[in-house]
């Protein structure tokens, strides 16, 4: 079925006021190597204000829910209709780039833009959301989830999670930062999502991918067909005997060091195994140290300590995959004399984008002449909790080199151009959910 | 062929000399936890004192070298005929314990005291060494070789050795170090040993056993063989490429967690194949470390750090190891994508024992009706240097409890008693080095 795409003659213009948002965004939250925008923290709320502003210009409502998440909402044609919310996240990790996160947000802006430049009322409301701290994790310590900001909006913030986490700059919870910050953690504690959740239609967020599979496969655009889950070991260890490196006879050893590369390499193995059956899966274990006070070229080592993290699509395989890591590190252990322990091993559930949003991204694509390619999301995305929500979801990913993270993050505008384009045209779809093929 | 053992009636007043000595070092010395004699530090020189004035009350003469070794001597029946030298060294690692090093100088003066008491003259001069620094490689940074007093006496040590190592307490050189405690290193810097080689008969050490093989067989004292050789990389690391633990396929990676997990497993294998070959062989990799300042969870890790501390009798083997660890940190890391240096590997040549040395413990023992079990030493030891130096060379362990370098290192007097008791009849052989049987 070939469809026309709606009419925006003047895309190019909303691409060059998206551009200049971002080039203002980097000026405004500058740091000496890359990007600063601390969860709840100063640079984040130089970027809430300035979209704000930018909002305010297109004649958008904003409002601030109890998190502090920005919601600029532009009128559609049925204001009784499910509205569509869109948008990402405006923190950035510790010296981060300028789009992991923003290019959502400004992707958003820019559809409001086009739709305004080419007189167009959309079929229903689109609310563009600013989430706070998405990338809660690099700036707060202790056992929590991250996304703190559309966790909160969607009343899955927990109080003891607020109490918990604690901001690494100054050690004060997370609640008192949300309150200091000037919102209402005292409502997020209810437990109650900040909006009428009946009231949404759909969740389409745009973000830069964090991996390297559209540079490398030649694509400007994906649509995501689901967000990994994992499965988590964050405080495993390989307990041996520290004793003399010459003197013990090897047999006599508990060495682990060697216990514990034993385990890598079975892991590893096994992940291997899996993709080779056609599953989505992968894994590293990110730490992976001697005690750094008392090993030494002389000991046989006592002691390793290491993270695994495990991540995967298919939610079978993140339960299987728990108990092949609690089975081979008994195994492994047993046999060598060390004890190895994955600790607590924690499994969150992958987030399947929406089948028919996917279809219908599909068709946005093709009608537009676009060659978008299906993937998997490695990484976490506020998405994921609209998912969990029961909320219709939608991702779509523009190509960026040099991963994310990192202040090396390039994402070039045309491609840019290419997804917010993508994602102006769901949002124009009568009835994306249901559409008639 | 049975032979009598030497008369010496009253040895157990001997060993009580011994086990008071043993004591009062102990509270001259002691720390928080386990023993205090830092290398070219006060806790040594304490040590030293109270063997000097022990050393007197025996009418031993004592000299102090360049290298601020002590020597104390004792006459034997011939002036002219070349002397004995026997002893060990009087630091310890920190927080050691109280018997590594010192029970072979305390051994040395426990034999002095015993003939003395039985009157009887030795056939040659005995003079009992405390040596200084052995443990140097705990107490100074830098690379350097350590045993940096009895090198000094042997004239092996290099002034740039003496200029590279510093005192990790106050950053001073080796060098500097020696000339505060009052000692000679520029007469060290000439190369020239300290004493006339030539002059000498023997080097006798005893020195507990560090490893577990004498407690785990049951034998209250060991002959040495040999003092195992090294290959050594101190600095050897696998260097793939950070990136995100979640959106890279596994593929893309350059893990070099598990990039050097499979190398540390191929070596070990390789160490267990020469083993079931026959070959002596000890292997450990004591630090391997992902970057504290850069590992995390939710990243696969771009740098691993490690060492490898090899060790063999065998130097075939030690040369035979290292191409084995180049050419498969080269294999490994090609077929991964990673980037396996195993960086400078060092090799130190194992030290034999002098055979007809071994042969007359061997008789001794039999002698004294003492069971001594034949083994490698796997630390090295001040006699190793000699070895090398051209002198004939015996070790005799005793058994040790927990290994050494720990305070809770734990050595009864009663095999202390049978391990000295078989070094003085080694010193009262006629010529044992051509003994005819």
């Amino acid at each position: 079925l070939n469809r026309s795409p709606s009419a925006l003659p003047n895309w190019n213009e909303s691409v060059r006021f998206a551009d200049d948002l971002f080039r203002r965004l980097r000026c405004a939250t500058a740091s000496d190597r890359g990007i600063l925008r601390p969860s709840y923290g100063t640079g984040e709320q130089r970027a809430h204000d300035l979209v704000r502003e930018a909002g305010e210009t297109l004649k958008m409502t904003p409002t601030v829910d109890a998190a502090g998440n920005l919601h600029l909402t532009s009128a559609g044609a049925s204001p009784n209709a499910p509205r569509w919310l869109t948008g990402s996240h405006l923190d950035a990790v510790p010296d981060g780039g300028n789009y992991d996160g923003a290019a959502g947000v400004i992707a958003g802006l820019a559809v409001v833009h086009a739709l305004r430049a080419a007189g167009i009322t959309p079929p229903r409301d689109i609310t563009v959301i600013g989430f706070r701290a998405e990338e809660g994790s690099s700036w707060f310590d202790g056992r929590h989830k991250s996304h703190f900001g559309s966790r909160g909006l969607l009343g899955q913030l927990r109080v003891e999670e607020m109490n918990v986490a604690r901001s690494l700059a100054d050690g004060s919870t997370l609640y008192d930062c949300i309150q200091r910050s000037g919102f209402r953690p005292e409502q997020l504690g209810l437990g109650r999502p900040c909006i009428d959740i009946a009231s949404v239609y759909g969740f389409a967020e745009l973000h830069i991918e964090q991996g390297p599979l559209l540079v490398s496969t030649g694509f400007p655009v994906g649509i995501v067909e689901g967000i990994r889950g994992t499965t988590r070991a964050r405080n495993a260890r390989c307990t041996g005997q520290y004793a003399h490196s010459g003197a013990v006879p090897q047999d006599d050893r508990k060495d682990a060091v060697f216990g514990a590369a034993e385990f890598a390499v079975c892991v590893e193995e096994a992940v291997e195994r899996w993709a080779r059956e056609g599953r989505d899966v992968v894994c590293a274990m990110g730490r992976f140290h001697t005690d750094v006070q008392r090993h030494s070229l002389t000991k046989v080592s006592g002691e390793v300590q290491f993270t695994i993290d495990l991540r995967s699509l298919d939610e079978g395989l993140l339960h299987k995959s728990k108990q092949f890591l609690i089975d081979n590190a008994l195994r492994i252990g047993s046999r060598r004399g060390v004890n190895i322990d994955v600790g607590s091993v924690d499994i969150a559930a992958p987030a399947r984008m929406s089948r028919p949003l996917q279809a219908e991204l599909a068709r946005c694509a093709a009608s537009l002449n676009l060659s978008a390619r299906v993937l998997a999301s490695g990484a976490g995305h506020d998405a994921a909790n609209f998912s969990a929500a029961g909320i219709p979801t939608a991702m779509i990913f523009v190509r960026n080199e040099h991963g994310s993270h990192n202040h090396l993050e390039a994402m070039d505008i045309k491609d840019f151009s290419q997804g917010a384009r993508l994602l102006a045209e769901l949002l124009l779809q009568p009835n994306p959910l249901h559409s008639v093929h």
